[in-house]
């Protein structure tokens, strides 16, 4: 626990935007309130780049990416109705664990003496607060002079250990009042007991020795805790292959030698599912055991093949060791006696530069080949979810953190305002953003914001005419949506540039020019049929009806094959 | 409490739909996420009409403005990131008192076993449930067969009664489900103690008769409650004349003679401040104590001569009487012996028909002179925040439910999607939507849904380059907005007609020519300076600088005057 003694005394306000920095938080993303106004103009005189957007839930996505992009800290800032507008993209920061700060403005404590109904109250004061507690780490509201430092402390100590969300509700009347007692800044960061540590890497580092086929599935968790060195270390060291997660894909480049590809149960390629589940020693790193990433629940893992290691334990078959670090178990293996094997994954293909057909209307998975040739180091690929993510799962990815999509929470209507974050965390990046068009008909015109920061992502919409996820469940007419002429969309910003793209000459031609538009943004208005899925999609169906999975009880992992 | 008895038993999920048409509900609002799309095919099948929005934030205010409108219930149908994606609407309904059913689908009971992450959770399975405790007046969980029936009309007779919103979690895999044993129906409606009421109306009327300038103050629970015809009935018996809140704006006809006009504080007009704060026995009917409804704190009236009827207690002066229901309390007014009396309140002018000046700049004055002098009666005003409802004080509402706004919790981006709401809960009426740039920018998309129903609405985006009503507190970069081509909004959704109006004589065209489009929408970009304010925000502005309330410590009315 490092203490630092200082003696200058910053309000409140001023002591949140300075310890924002101190985690190495660059950008606010929001609207602002009538209630946090007097924070916002602190902000706008600081270093702080203060973002806004058309609407709180795309500063949220926006703020989330940041925290998927970057593994910096982002922050968001609403105010009572702004505040809970972002509950869902919070909800999505915590599932996915993105360390987003939600900073919201408040009724003054003054005027909420009698308890009146001011503007912007549910029930009472403390309700906002009281839902926020059920979406993050820390819930604190700077009510108290005496402690506002040391709750600032807390709430952004929290954000940073977890990488989850954390919540400070800053009354206006706070804002600019200055605590009479100075202080001592506390950054807590506590590892673990040495003798636990050294048992679990005992235990795990003998059964990796032991084990004849051994892989490593890492997942978003890699990422979060910044460990993609040791990963690709170890991995090197070994020789043991990597597979990823479609949560995790990226954690590793997929052009590397060790690189197997995504492993997602049934739903991925029938190579990497093979060395997965056939594995008698199975690490995996920083994982999430969602439906999604277990391929639906047609994932076959052997619990006690498996070593797991997350950030909140460490398990090895049915047995479980608590209070380590992700990093710290990480590094012990690295230092581990591990033995040096020559045996090596297939080394996947370097996608072929697939060639247009002119005339060719456009499918699904032509597109794939056509935009997968067409990837470059220096691109983000940003997913929506839903057809588009199923789809990426067979996009090559070139290096560490260039795949950003809400897998887990899957939450649609992620794309658009969180390509704004990716783009801003690092301005050397250009975002690919996927996005069905229902998902664009949700948040597609934060497209604004990208216009008002100059940045100039590609955008490619996949129209399908509705809602097609669902179609393969169940279909119905509420499925159906409107058709948007999403290539118009320029006309209404004033900015960006558009174009309709029905066949896969169109789609080379367009793609050209918006490789050539740094500018503004290039909307590519994708014409898909509605029946038409992706090869991921249909590999799951396959697998299905040969499995009759319908209505899993459990997620795969935990039944015998 | 009545109750039937029946033989019959439907699922879980055709019991719901049923319940819901016994409470009027004719729409749902929503989007189908892949745990609800059991419930949304029952639905599809059913008398309900199912209505896709673009968003479901959009659901959520449209399902308010039909509990706005119609003073039915609505209902929106969710699930899992959807849910929380309304949770800003639903506050909305709850601080309004607007009768909203929120639907969301689950994973079903069997899936829930040894607690999977699957996808859309955030923290466990009841993470959603509890933050919507917060929200509303009733949240169950519909996980249990034998009480099925049970919780389902729990839910929905509290919505009933307290007008505000409920949320019923239906898990997939229960709503095909048909309970084992017969059930009866209970409808909760429990009238008060009538010795209470008794007490309460002898004082409250004995005060009445010994009134010299008694004064009726209505708000927005008049409407809530269907009581109407019994406020003008006592009004007319009487003679006691009636001013409204912003809030309960439009309970009554404001060609009354009887009808006093808005009264706001210090931001109304003068001459209905004077009747309200100057009256000897005010009776406020419904009202919402709001810092909005009491023109931010500029209220001065004084406790001790003030009748209090709201659903919650009725209080006269310093005591209350609790567990009475406002239509027994004002029914019991309207039997007690009351004289009628001559002195009336002078009966407002009908606006006049303002004439366009041709070439002259468009102002926010005018352009409320030139709308009041065109709304027709079968037109709805639905209002967005900020100078849109400051300047929608002085207009001149024909009859009983045509003002519709978020003016206590005063939600932006609420009014295009509420008067999709609005058109469907009445085909009669015609939305007149009024909507600031600012506002535009977060749901004006929601046009999408309009074309899909083939509704006409007159959309008036107030285009003045910011957040207006912010810039007054305090101005800073943070309050600009993009500009967008609002007028080219209908080139992107393939229908609608659009007009950018920048005169008055452009104005008096693009009304003309709107009122004609009676097949979509028609959207008129009116383009004023950002530094023109409407008279209810000049006047609160002379009233604040007179009486330096800078930061009031408390409302109004608890301050002598």
């Amino acid at each position: 626990m490092a203490r630092r003694a200082t003696t200058v005394r910053p309000s409140v306000g001023q002591y949140l935007i300075e310890r924002l920095q101190d985690h190495g938080v660059r950008h606010v993303f929001g609207i602002p309130g009538d209630y946090v106004l007097g924070f916002y103009d602190l902000l706008s005189h600081s270093p702080i780049k203060v973002v806004g957007t058309s609407k709180e839930d795309g500063a949220g996505f926006a703020a989330d990416a940041v925290g998927h992009a970057a593994g910096a800290h982002a922050v968001h800032a609403g105010v009572g109705v702004g505040g809970l507008s972002v509950a869902n993209a919070v909800a999505g920061a915590y599932a996915e664990k993105s360390p987003v700060v939600v900073i919201t403005g408040s009724p003054g404590m003054r005027e909420r003496r009698n308890d009146p109904l001011l503007h912007h109250k549910v029930r009472t004061f403390a309700t906002q607060r009281e839902i926020f507690e059920k979406l993050t780490v820390a819930a604190v509201v700077i009510d108290d002079l005496d402690t506002a430092y040391r709750d600032i402390d807390h709430a952004l100590a929290a954000c940073w250990k977890h990488k989850r969300p954390v919540y400070i509700e800053l009354p206006r009347d706070m804002v600019d009042k200055v605590p009479e007692h100075p202080y001592r800044r506390v950054d807590h960061d506590e590892p673990g007991d040495p003798a636990i540590l050294a048992e679990a890497i005992a235990e795990a580092s003998a059964r990796l020795r032991a084990a004849k086929r051994p892989v490593i599935l890492a997942d978003v968790e890699i990422h979060r805790y910044g460990l993609q060195y040791e990963l690709i270390t170890l991995s090197e060291r070994t020789g043991i292959p990597i597979a990823v997660t479609i949560l995790g894909k990226s954690v590793v480049s997929e052009l590397h030698p060790n690189y197997l590809g995504v492993y997602e149960g049934a739903m991925g390629r029938d190579q990497v599912r093979a060395a997965v589940e056939e594995s008698d020693c199975l690490l995996m790193l920083g994982t999430f055991l969602t439906d999604v990433n277990l391929g639906i629940f047609t994932a076959r893992i052997e619990p006690t093949r498996v070593i797991e290691v997350t950030s909140e334990k460490v398990q090895i078959s049915h047995h479980r060791y608590h209070d380590l670090r992700l990093g710290d178990v990480l590094r012990g293996l690295l230092s581990a006696p591990l033995p040096k094997r020559r045996r090596r994954a297939a080394k996947p293909a370097r996608p072929r530069a697939a060639v247009a057909v002119r005339d060719a209307p456009l499918t699904v998975t032509r597109l794939f080949s056509l935009l997968d040739a067409r990837l470059d180091a220096d691109m983000a690929v940003v997913c929506d979810v839903g057809l588009c993510l199923f789809g990426a799962i067979d996009l090559t990815i070139h290096k560490g953190t260039e795949f950003i999509a809400p897998a887990y929470y899957t939450s649609m209507g992620f794309a658009v305002p969180a390509s704004v974050g990716v783009a801003l965390a690092n301005p050397k990046i250009r975002p690919v953003v996927l996005v069905g068009d229902g998902a664009f008909q949700m948040t597609g015109m934060e497209l604004s914001t990208a216009v008002r920061q100059g940045l100039a992502p590609i955008v490619l919409v996949l129209d399908n005419h509705g809602y097609t996820t669902e179609r393969c469940i169940q279909d119905g007419p509420y499925n159906d949506i409107l058709g948007w002429n999403y290539e118009r969309v320029p006309a209404v910003l004033g900015a960006g540039w558009g174009a309709l793209v029905r066949t896969e000459g169109e789609f080379a031609e367009a793609w050209a020019r918006a490789l050539g538009n740094r500018s503004s943004f290039s909307l590519l208005s994708l014409q898909l049929r509605a029946d038409d899925h992706c090869p991921a999609l249909v590999r799951l169906g396959q697998r299905m009806a040969e499995n009759l999975v319908a209505t899993p009880p459990a997620i795969g992992r935990r039944r015998r094959r």
